[in-house]
């Protein structure tokens, strides 16, 4: 039997593609493609047992409250989550321990594995950075997953008891060493001609690490949000990240 | 206790490091230094524990013998060896079962990494290649450790039942699309201003994932190569690989 | 008063792409749309001053009969073409000597600017090599952007009476030294997820250049053929490259 | 006739390598090496016609002030220098006008072609920045390269009349985007490992380009320098960049 699903944020240039994708998956079922002035309600009418949200934080969170309310599962594409909004969904799922909410920065496998990666590296190195490099329109910056990835990493180095990094740097002008989250520098590049990338860098002495991620083309995600609906169902309660539902060795 | 070490190839590049390096260690002991045209028995009267070989594959295979038939630890940095090689030393090794040789084709952390990580995104991704770029002094190419990141990534990429890369190649210029090392195209470039560098790229629609490994100076194999000497002498029989020793996830 | 342009493969991928520039350029108008099974002679109906050709090697060089004959400008952004397909096409424009053609392997202005730094560069390094990334549906290897870079950068290094690149590869998997076009070392990289990219790698004692451009998406291209049309129409005989119409310094 | 040459800053590390580079080259002759608090009339004394300094930008001053009254060529290869410092020795120059004063932030080809290829691109593109990387002792960042690439390409961007780039942030940590250098974004990565690279990324819709050199060892630097030395001789008042010594097309 298929699962039944909805998408909220449905003629949003990542809502189209989701919609597209999950109509060509013979697992998964659309019954309702809701746009931001449409009813959440049509979800309920539709009997959707997962909600698919990209929209924005704030909308995101009213279809979090939704869903959590009438037991149907969600997943969250949304970025610009602070840890208050995240406490919030998780207060609210407390009264309904069956639903599960995935919250996912980045569902491209690339990301994933790359901010995997990096978590276990991390430990090894004195020094990384991060620099991600996005087209013009994004908003926010650095991107959700460069936020996640420096806090994977962050943790990482505390669990290593590693020191803090070497960096001499006396004279600078303010913002060319980057924007601090936890204990790594990120650079955040926006410009005409790129979509979304992100290249994370360890060094010691003598060598570096890079790992890098190019997504070229929303058709990058589908697979990982076609992967997110199949799995919420079977993961109750408040997931960050699609490498919850990842196997990795 | 301090372990005993003797070093084969004390003269030459690698081995000159690595001598320096030894006698900084306060658990490492340098008992022998011993050059191409020397015979091996120094080690013996220097009551060596692990020998270490930087030379070539020929004279790495007499010391192999020597160092087994003698019960001493062995740890070879030489890269070159065939399968034939390995099966020689894995036999002189059955009637010597305490003894361990490590063949490590790298002792970079960050190259050891790469390998792991590249071996764990294979099962990933349809498609999969890797350059590697040395300066023009090298002999062999690939490198050792090209071979090495293509076998790992052949063996997932079956685990994983992946189909064969895509490729529509028709009209092609000898030697243009790499050479092929298991299932994996790999190409090699030599240039005056190189140490030893490889990337691993890995794409699928819409995605690409790159891991890449800069060794700028020798120094940089030094930790590798001294928690080899440390460890080799807990892990009896054959082992290929840095990897062994270390603990990922 | 617009340039009257038709398309000749309008609709291929590249020639749906370029009539709906055309249409969006107020200097050009857009008079026939010929697909591979109609008559090139729509072309002069339609009065066209300039034919734009996205085929294939074969069809381009009857077009290009064609439209030297009835004295229409044209531009070819099919690749594959060899030497003798240039020396046809020059035979044939001396008998018509006020028409012009520009056969271009690449219309990207990074890719034209990469070429061009490439050619320069090449005079003062020991080292080269080039590394083109395309997706597995490409049947050429290497590209005709490679094969043109590798062209002019030979020229460059013949000039500047450079000795051999080093190289003491003595110990080799068939391919993994790449593919020589001229004195280059060309290696072809074919991927899911890649569109078409090139870095072409320099090097000498102590420091490397790398130039690299990347091409996201079709729309990248649709500048260098708008410029074209309208250059094409000043520049009477053989051009190869868009180089020509660009003033670099 | 060799040209005399003396060294300030001789004990430091690029000071040694410089003077080891001069005594190989026989149109050079080393006549003094001083350090830090030696006295500079050595270089009088030693009938030094070009000095050479790599100390710190204080110090440099004091040089420049001493060579140039007394008619000594002067090559600065000491990075920091702000607009006040370059004026001053322009005034001091006006008193000599036959002496030659080189202030290079950068001496290795691949940086200065890097510059100069960068200056050209600029002209082409909507969105430019630069990310660059050092070890982790450096005191600036940016580095001066950095600081010199971002004044040329700000420069060119004005004279080909170009619209600010497009950002559309508006939610953002502070240092994330990096600092500006005239128009231009500047990203600064110290970390372990490193040593001294550049990377200058170009956009416009649909396609990048990136010119990136990396500097490994400073013996690349060396063919600059002594080239330095042979022109600063005939090249009177002062120069700011290699890159005036050298003829590129």
């Amino acid at each position: 039997m298929a699962i039944r699903v909805a998408v909220v944020g449905a003629k949003g240039r990542m809502g189209q593609e989701v919609c597209r994708a999950i109509k060509k998956d013979k697992d998964l079922e659309l019954v309702a493609e809701i746009d931001l002035n449409d009813s959440l309600s049509i979800a309920v009418d539709g009997k959707a047992e997962v909600i698919v949200d990209f929209t924005n934080a704030t909308a995101a969170l009213k279809t979090a409250e939704f869903a959590i309310a009438n037991g149907i599962h969600l997943v969250i594409g949304t970025t610009g989550f602070d840890k208050e909004n995240l406490t919030q969904i998780k207060n609210s799922l407390a009264k309904s321990p069956t639903t599960g909410v995935l919250v996912a920065p980045n569902f491209a496998i690339s990301a994933v594995l790359m901010m995997q990666f990096a978590a276990t590296a991390a430990k090894y190195f004195e020094s990384a950075e991060i620099i991600e490099f996005h087209h013009p329109e994004k908003i926010d910056a650095p991107s959700g997953t460069a936020v996640r990835t420096a806090e994977m990493m962050t943790e990482s180095r505390s669990a290593a008891n590693r020191a803090p990094m070497p960096d001499k740097t006396s004279k600078s002008i303010p913002g060319a060493r980057g924007g601090k989250v936890g204990d790594i520098p990120v650079h955040s590049v926006r410009m005409a001609g790129l979509v979304a990338h992100q290249e994370v860098i360890f060094g010691e002495q003598g060598e570096t690490l890079t790992i890098r991620h190019d997504s070229l083309d929303r058709s990058g995600y589908m697979p990982g949000v076609l992967l997110a609906c199949k799995e919420v169902v079977r993961h109750p309660g408040l997931k960050i990240g699609l490498e919850n539902y990842l196997k990795l060795d």
